[in-house]
């Protein structure tokens, strides 16, 4: 979200009129029920290919002012743009493109005594808003995923990529209009007015979806302004628990993939609970192996007594909380499995939660008792991914419980309608 | 929602405490799930009818109240209570009780390649609040539903059947007792203050799901002021389009039956939209009909010329877009099937829709161009309703795209998760 604009941006910010942009967008939404939005898909992703050198050269102009301004090398990184990543971007969409259609399936029909025939169908939102941080590739992903679902992508990213966004929705509406599809149906909100985002999202009627993709803050800022229906993805509190009957060698392989193996993400492990029976023979070995991969480890005071010489340090209430998004760990013995949930129910955030356990019973119970998107029985959270389910494809994971929950596919990208058939049936 | 608060509502006010009403019902909600909930339901019915003596002396305080302060008959009507409609309140949570369980399906299930097994099970929300108006059962049959569906319900009533309300909630919550389940599953928000509706609409983390049933200024208030997720219920401007080559008999009995059946719901039709070709031979005669039913009738210029001895008001562009919910009808001569489709997208709200026609390419079109819960072929709009559909509840009609859209029984009050059983797998 930028905290301000530049002149050119204030100029453009004039121009651009969200009203006629949504209005566009629901007659391209329209056209796309009838159209080959698989060839749309295609066409796109040559056109990306097609046009790199304006998308390269727009993006690199934005990479030389970020650098310019002292941008964080992480966050420019993120932003760069070359040759490979622009093929993996195209080569994404055509991956998607290759996907089941996920509108017209029948989810469920009956005939009712009366007569009427009842059917269920997927159909697409209509309108999809997009709104995110600074990735370009998202850009193109989230179109992609939306058109592919029947839906018209109106996309807001942010303002450090305004440039490199236009390069790039300017090439997908181009590859669509080659296809005979509607240009419409991929749109940018080309203006870096913080009010934009507010009316984008307060669109009753006009946006029949809207999700955020990327920071805690980005996604708390969306959720607390939308009138829109929203889908809130993203945030992961996760634990892994160990009980005392854990095979010592798989716990220690999934806390150390769990923790280590991308800490970044949001499915990655926040929190270790080790059951006391099992923690003198196995938590200190483990935590010299976190320590080895560089994890800088926060213990509960029955934690610090089984550390042996690996640095840990005294946990405070904030570490059980925090999502740290880093090779960063917080460890806790507990007594028991009763213990444990109730760990997991005051800290987690509702992602994913993992036990490590021989015995059925207190998989059985972790399953059933822990209210979360995903629940592993010896494996890592890290599985809980779109791709790694099978979907092919991956819009964000849902940690809300209204539509979806966990990964969100093509799938879950679109809604349904009953369809009836009578033959002449009114109500008494 | 009141507009002023008496002294002894204002003592109330201090004394609420929906934070601690909100622990109180997530802890709830955690024991709901192992609990026998349909013998809870059955014991909460019987409460209902034992309690029936202090239930209706509540009540009745109430109405006198609204009799002297001219409050309108049918408003008092809503508020009252009686032993029979007691004793059908009770009837319905019996039949709730009766439906499958919600909780526990096994959605979809698959084995990924690296073995892990991947099961999507619904369960229940957790949390749910309901926000509703005057009449009390209402008040059982949120509740009654949400405890079927494994959840807590957190309940919050207008302050003019307070009373009442909490007569019925205590009663509940004893029955719920005397079965041994959570009495803290069934809470009153018993506070009149606006700004507690305020809260708990954004309650985030604590409120799992808020359903608002009510007059469409209630369901807006709630969509705009809430920060966790909603399912908006209701508004519907329903149309019903007559082809060219509709079964005149046929056209005529369901455009009745959709208007006149019962005009006050949102599944009445609120416009008639009749083909050019027939409608010289078949309109005239169907406003007389419908005017012989007291219906008022707002008709476009060529439907005036057509209408005979017939009072039909020259329409306005409000007419199309208002949901009369009275005996009140809207009337457009158009000359095709892509005029009505237009009329619909532009005016429709998503909520039912009806052709009456002899042909398959126009059902079709109409069934899979209207964006629409509902698509109705010659059959009437009135069928929207999850007891017409065999959901056996309703808990209210979606007009929202997420979720659920359409009748929502107790197969749509739930979510759903992922648990996955491995041995021992990691990420690479």
């Amino acid at each position: 979200m930028p905290s301000q604009t530049t002149p050119e941006q204030q100029q453009q910010a004039s121009r651009f009129d969200l009203d006629a942009c949504l209005v566009r967008a629901r007659r391209a939404a329209r056209a796309l029920a009838a159209a080959d939005r698989a060839a749309g898909l295609r066409s796109l992703a040559a056109t990306l290919e097609a046009d790199a050198e304006a998308i390269l050269a727009a993006n690199r102009d934005e990479v030389v002012r970020e650098r310019e301004a002292g941008t964080a090398a992480a966050l420019v990184d993120r932003l760069t743009l070359d040759e490979d990543r622009l093929r993996a971007m195209a080569d994404a969409v055509r991956a998607i493109a290759a996907l089941p259609d996920p509108v017209g399936r029948v989810l469920q029909g009956w005939t009712l005594p009366n007569g009427l025939r009842v059917q269920q169908r997927t159909v697409p939102f209509g309108v999809v808003a997009m709104v995110y941080e600074s990735r370009p590739n998202v850009t193109v992903d989230a179109a992609a995923l939306a058109l592919a679902a029947g839906s018209a992508a109106v996309l807001r990213g942010s303002a450090n990529a305004l440039r490199s966004n236009r390069a790039l929705v300017r090439a997908m509406r181009m590859g669509l209009a080659r296809a005979g599809l509607p240009e419409d149906a991929v749109q940018l909100v080309d203006d870096p007015d913080r009010a934009q985002v507010t009316a984008l999202l307060q669109a009753r009627g006009r946006v029949d979806l809207a999700i955020p993709r990327g920071g805690a803050g980005l996604i708390q800022h969306v959720v607390r302004t939308a009138q829109v229906p929203v889908i809130e993805t993203g945030v992961g509190n996760c634990h892994v628990y160990v009980h005392a009957d854990a095979d010592a060698e798989m716990a220690r392989r999934i806390v150390l993939n769990a923790k280590v193996q991308r800490p970044g993400v949001c499915n990655a492990a926040e929190t270790l609970l080790v059951h006391a029976e099992l923690a003198p023979c196995w938590l200190a070995g483990t935590l010299q192996a976190l320590h080895e991969h560089g994890v800088r480890l926060h213990g509960c005071e029955r934690t610090l007594g089984l550390a042996g010489t690996v640095p840990v340090e005294l946990a405070s209430e904030a570490d059980w909380a925090t999502e740290y998004l880093d090779l960063e760990l917080a460890v806790r013995v507990v007594d028991d499995l009763d213990e444990a949930l109730e760990h997991v129910v005051r800290y987690g955030s509702g992602h994913s939660e993992a036990i490590v356990t021989r015995s059925r019973t207190a998989a059985r119970r972790f399953q059933d008792e822990v209210d979360a998107a995903a629940v592993f029985v010896n494996a890592s959270t890290r599985f809980t991914d779109g791709f790694e389910f099978g979907f092919g494809a991956e819009i964000g994971i849902s940690t809300q419980k209204l539509h979806a929950r966990g990964p969100m596919g093509l799938a879950q990208l679109v809604t349904s309608k009953y369809v009836i058939d009578g033959d002449g049936q009114v109500r008494g």
